[in-house]
C-alpha cells in the first residue's frame, strides 16, 4: 500500500518549535512521506532566516513560497493570508498530500488550513482548544471547525474542542510537540550561546543572570504597540539586569514594537540589552530554561516554560484565559505592575516542572494517529 | 455622531436574494451608511450578471471585483478564496468601514469574514448554525468562529451558534432576509416570465405545470458531478414534464454538473427543456411558487421553499442535515429514487406555509441591531 | 558539466502548437533539461484541456498553475497576467530554471517573460519583431525588450528585433517552430476526424468542402465584439457552405464573440455549423489544410496557412501590419466584404506553399542554441 | 466636456520627487482631474512614510495599496510587480481614469504600466529612452513599448525612443519633473535638518563638510550586494569625514545591502555615520546641493545632481551608459577607486550647473499635452 503523504506547512520561528518533533517522527515512520513545505516569515532574514535552522537539522524543503505582504498592519495582515492560501493551493495541487497538517493560529496557519479545506485534503490541526486573548482566539476556534483531525494539547483544551461540536473520535489529546524537543534536552547553557547568535548590543555574560524578554504585538489593540512596549522598556531598564531581547514577530503592529525597541537602543546605546533574531529550537529552551525571569507575551512562557519551570511575567492580553502553570504571574501594561512582577519572580526562583502541555511523545502520538486515523473530509457539527 | 458604516459583500445571484432586504434597511437606516461591494461570480456574464439586477434595483456599488480563479475545481476554489481576500482587504482599507455583513458559507463570505477579522472590522454573519453537507458545512461554522455579530434564521440555529462557545448577548435570532423578499410579494406568473429570461432550449407554457431544477455540485463529492447529474437528468426526461433549469454555481465540480446538461441538450434538441443563467429574486420566487416541484440540492427548496410551500425533492447530500418544514421530500442519486420523489410531490400539490426561516422582518431587525451593537473585535470562547 | 535547465511554459491550445517542437527538441538534446509548466487556459475544460492533448503527446508537467482571472474583460486580463507573474515566480523559484522560453505575445507570454527577468534568468522568446493589432502588438514588442535570446521567424521581424536596439548577436532568425509540426505530417482527413473532436451542432460531411472559422476578439476594440461577430456570422450563413467554428480563445471581448455564437446556435439551430473547443495540433493542420477558406482573425492563417497554401480571408484589425503569404485575402468588419472575399477564395482554391514562416527545422535549430548560447542576464540598448 | 482624469500611481521615495511637479500641474490643470494612488514601498515606515510626506505637500490619495511581498530577493520582486498589477487593475476599474501616467523603470512602474495596457487605458511614461544598468534597463524600454504617450527627459533619450519604433507624434522632450521640484528652490541648508529627519547615529555638524551616501543593490548582480557595498563602506570610512547614509530602496539585494550597513554600525558605534529613512523631496535636494560629495549608484547623482553641480561619485554598474553631465566620475567597486575618486571630488568641488536634465516647467509641459493629445491605445511599430 502507499504511503500516505502528510504535507507540513513550517511558517516562521515559533511553527518549528511547535512542529519538529512531529517532522522527525513522519520522517521516520514506514507508512508516511514527509512533505515540507517553508515559507511566510521562515524565509526572512529578518526573523532569523528559519529555513537555514530547519537545514542544519537536516529538513530540506520539497516547496519555498513568499507569502508575507510587508506593511505589519491588520491589512497586510489580511493580504498575506489571502497571499498564501494561492500560493498554497498550487503547491498542494502539485504535491497531492494525503494530510496537511497545521499548527497553532496564525494566519499562515489558516491559509494553509483554507487551501487544504477547499482541495478536500484531510486537514490535521495542532494546538486546538486553548483560549487566548488576540486574533488567535478567533482563527484558532476558525481552524477547529475546518479541521478534520484535532491534536490538541491538554485535557481542557481537547474538551473544548468536543464541545465546539467535533467529533470524539478525531479527537487525540497527545501533548504539544513543542515539549517532546525539550524533554530529553541536556539544558545546561553553553559559555558561547550568547555570542553564537550574533545579534546587536552590548555582550552578556552567561555566568550571571539574565532576562530573557519577547513581547509580541496584540492584533486585535493595534496601534496601541508603542506605548505598549514602553512600559516593558521601563520595567526592564529599571532591574538594571542584563538582557536577551528577542525582536518580535510578523503580525499587525510589529513595526510599533520595533519602533519602541530601536529608540530605547538609540537612547540607550549602552544599557545591558542583547537583540537577537532568532535560536535553534533547543538553544532557545536552553535560554529560558536558565534565565532569571522570561518576560513578555510569548506563549513560550506558559506552555514550554510550564515544563522547563521558567519563572514568568506574562504581559497583557495576548495570552489571555490561556491555561497555564504554577510559573506564570500576570501584568498589565503598566511598568510598576511589571517591575513588581520581575521582582516577585526573582525573588522565587526557579519552578518544579509541570507536564501540563505535555510529556515529550507528542510527535509520536501524532505520527501513528496520521498513519491510522480513517480520513474522511465531510464534516458534520455532532450537535445536529 | 457619525453614521456607522455597514459593508456588505455580494458575491453571487444566491447571496443578493438572501441579502436585499438588509441592504434596503441599512441604506434606510438613519444611523446607518451603505457600502456595496460586488464581486466574484455576480460579476460574470455566464451567471446571469447579478450586478446588473442589482442595478436595477436601485444599487450601484461603492467597488466591483473581479476574484474568480477559472477552472471549477477544489484547487481554484482554494486560490479564489485567496484572492477575494487580497483584493478586499485594499478595499476595507479605502472604504473604512465601521462593520462587515457576509452572507450564509460559501467561498467568497469566508473570504470576507477573514479580511474584516484581521483588519479589526466588526464582522457580522448571517445563515450561522445551520447544518448542511459539502465544504459549506465546515466553513459556516468556521465563520462563526470569526464573526462578532450573529444573525442565525432559526431557533434551532441559534442554539447551535451558542453552544459552540459564542457569547449570547451576540446572537440575535431574526430570521431569514431571504424570507423578506418574498413575504408581501405578489407570487402571481406573469405571462412573459418565461420568456423575458431568455436563456436556452424550446419555450416553455406559463400556463402549464412544470418543474424547476437547479442542482449544484457538491464539493466534497469533487470527481462525481457528472454521474450524480445524470441521474437527476434521467428522472427529469421520464417525467415529459416541460422544466425550467437553471445553470449551477461557481463551486468546484460545476464543470462537471454543466457538462452533464450540455450533453443531455445536445442528445435531446427538442426535450421541452430550458436552461436560464438567473432570475430576479422576485421574479425566482414566483418561479418556484408557481412550479409543480423543485427539484435538486439548493437550500432554496428548504428555506424560501418552506415559507412558499413547494413541494421539493432535494437530492443527494448537499443540504445533508439541514432544517426543513414538510415540503421537502429526500432522495438519493438514483434516478428510480428520485423520479419517485417526483411523483408523490406532484400528487400532493402545494404545502401549507412555514415561517420556520422568517417571517420578513429580518431585514430591519437586522439594520437596527447594526445600529446599536456594541461592537468590539476581541473574541473569547464562553467555556473559558 | 550539468546541463541547462530549459523551462517551457505552455499555456493556451494556440501556444502549444507554436512550441511543440521545441518540447522534442529540448528533451531530446543531451545538453538540455526539459522543465514543463502548464498554466492558465491549456488548463481549462471550456479551452479542450490542452493538458491532456499534450499528455497523449507523452508530455508530463513539471507543475500545472491555474492563473485565469474569470470574466473576460480588459480588467480580468490584466488580473490574470499579475496571477500569473505571482505564481510562476514560486514556480521558477522551485523548479530553478537556467532559460526560461516564453511563446510569442500573449498575456501569459508578458507573466512568464517578467517573472524570469526579475528572477535573473536567461529568457528566450519565439515570434519577436513580427508587427500586428490588438494589445499583442504592444506586449509582443514589451517582451523583445525584456528577452535575452530572439529566435524571431522571419528575416523582416529579426530586422525589426534589431532595429529596436537588440544585439544582433542575440538574434536567430530559425522560422517558426509551428511549421515543424506540419512539414512532414500526412495531411490527409480522416473520415472521422469531425465526429472524433465531439463539439456541438450538426454533423459535418468530410467528403464536402467546408469552411474554417476561428474568429478572436480585439482587446484593444473592446465592445465590440458582438457586432464584429455578427458580421462574420452573415456572412458566414449567406455561403450555406458546412463550416467547421472553433470557440474564440480567453482574451478580453470572448464573452461577447461567444455570446454571438451562441445567439447564431440559438436562431439557427439546422443550420450546418458545428462548434469546436480544440484539435490536437496535427488534426487542426489537417483541418484547415483541406478546408475550402479559413475565415477570421487568428494568425494560423496567416502562419500555418501560407505552408499550407490555404485560400484565407482575415477579418479586421487583429493581424493588421503582419507579413504574409498571397493565400490571405483582407476584408473589414462587413458582411459583404467577407462574403465578397470567401467567394474569391472560393474560386482561387489552394495556394502553392510558402516557407516564409519557416522550412520545418525550427525546433532543432531553437534547441542547438539554448544549448550553445552564452548566457547573461545584463541587457543594454544597442543604441548606447 | 468632462476632464480628462489622469491617474497618477506614486510607489516609493524616488517616484514621488520625480513627478511631484506633474501632480502639482495636474491638479492646477482646468480640463484635468488629479487621481492618485500611493502604493508599494511608499507606504512603509522603513522607507520613510512617504505617504505622509506627500499628506504634508497637501496630496490625499485616492486609493492606497500595499504590493511588496517581503524578502527583496529577484523572486520577491517579480512576485510584488505581479502582486500590484493584480490590485491596481481593481483599482483602475473603480477610479476608471482617462489617462494612466508611470514614473521611470521600477518594478511598480512596469506594474502601472501592464494593467493599464491591457485595460485599455492610455498610458504615459516618463524617462524613457534613457540607458543604464540593472534590471531597470530592460524593463524602462518594454514600457516604452507598452506606452502611448512619452515624456524622455533629454533629447537623446527622445531619439532612443523614437529609434525603438515609436511614433513622433507620441515622443514629447519635456525634461524631467525632478528637476522642476529644484530649479527655483532655495538651497540653503538649514541648521536643524539633520536633526529633524531623526534616523540613527552620531549628531551630523551642519556647518562642517560632510559626504552623502545612497547605494542601492544591483539586481542583476543579486548575491554581490554585501561585498559591493563592504568597498563603499571601507573606502568612506578611509575618508573619516561625516557622512548621511541613505537606506537603500526595495530592491531585490537590499537586505543585502542593510546588512552591510548594519555590520558596519556594530562594528564601529562611534563612526560619524548617520543613516536615514528618507527626505522630504526639497530637503534632499538642499542635502545634495550643499554636500562636499554625493557617492553611491542612485540616479539622483546624475540627473537632480547635474543640476545643482554636485560633485558625485558613481559605483558601479547600476547607471552603466547612463548620460550625465561632468559632475560624476565613475568607480568600479573597488575601495580604493571609490576613495581615490571621492578625494578627486573633494578637491573639485562644485561643479557649475547642467540643464542637460531639464529646465525646470516639464511639469507644466507633461500636463499640457495630456490635456491636449490625441489618445488612442493601438500602438503599432513604425518600421512596418
Amino acid at each position: 500500500m502507499s504511503r500516505r503523504r502528510v504535507c507540513i506547512v513550517v511558517n516562521s520561528r515559533a511553527n518549528y518549535g511547535r512542529i519538529k518533533s512531529v517532522l522527525q517522527a513522519v520522517r521516520a515512520h514506514p507508512s508516511l512521506e514527509l512533505q515540507l513545505v517553508v515559507g511566510a516569515s521562515a524565509l526572512l532574514y529578518r526573523f532569523g532566516n528559519v529555513r537555514e535552522v530547519m537545514a542544519r537539522d537536516g529538513f530540506v524543503p520539497d516547496a519555498t513560497v513568499y507569502t508575507i505582504v510587508e506593511g505589519e498592519t491588520p491589512t497586510t495582515m489580511a493580504k498575506s493570508t489571502g497571499l498564501a492560501i494561492m500560493e498554497l493551493a498550487t503547491i498542494f495541487e502539485n504535491l497531492a498530500p494525503t494530510i496537511v497538517l497545521t499548527v497553532a493560529d496564525r494566519f499562515e496557519t489558516m491559509a494553509t488550513a483554507i487551501a487544504a479545506s477547499y482541495m478536500n485534503i484531510s486537514l490535521a490541526h495542532t494546538q486546538g482548544g486553548e483560549v487566548t486573548g488576540s486574533i488567535d482566539e478567533s482563527v484558532r476556534h476558525a481552524i477547529t471547525k475546518l479541521a478534520h483531525i484535532h491534536f490538541p494539547a491538554t485535557k481542557h483544551a481537547a474538551d473544548n474542542v468536543m464541545r465546539m461540536g467535533e467529533p470524539a473520535a478525531t479527537v487525540h489529546m497527545t501533548g504539544c510537540p513543542s515539549i517532546d524537543a525539550i524533554a530529553e534536552l541536556d539544558l545546561s547553557l553553553s559559555a558561547d550561546l550568547f555570542e553564537r547568535y550574533k545579534g546587536v548590543g552590548p555582550a552578556l555574560d552567561p555566568a550571571k543572570p539574565y532576562l530573557v524578554v519577547l513581547q509580541h504585538p496584540v492584533t486585535t489593540e493595534y496601534g496601541h504597540g508603542l506605548e505598549q512596549i514602553a512600559e516593558t522598556v521601563e520595567a526592564i531598564r529599571s532591574t538594571g539586569m542584563q538582557t536577551a531581547w528577542l525582536w518580535p514577530n510578523v503580525d499587525a503592529g510589529s513595526d510599533d514594537v520595533s519602533k519602541g525597541l530601536r529608540m530605547f537602543r538609540e537612547a540607550n546605546p549602552t544599557a545591558p540589552v542583547h537583540f537577537y533574531r532568532n535560536f535553534s529550537v533547543e538553544d532557545y529552551a536552553r535560554l529560558i530554561a536558565n534565565c532569571a525571569c522570561l518576560i513578555g507575551n510569548s506563549s513560550s512562557a506558559l506552555r514550554e516554560g510550564a515544563f522547563l519551570g521558567v519563572p514568568a511575567v506574562n504581559i497583557g492580553t495576548r495570552q489571555q484565559g490561556r491555561e497555564h502553570a504554577p510559573n506564570v504571574v500576570h501584568a498589565p501594561y503598566d511598568r510598576a505592575a511589571i517591575g513588581g512582577a520581575i521582582r516577585r519572580q526573582l525573588m522565587h526562583g526557579k519552578y518544579s516542572r509541570s507536564s501540563l502541555f505535555g510529556d515529550g511523545k507528542a510527535g509520536q502520538r501524532i505520527a501513528e494517529v496520521l498513519a491510522q486515523t480513517d480520513l474522511k473530509v465531510q464534516k458534520q457539527l455532532t450537535y445536529a
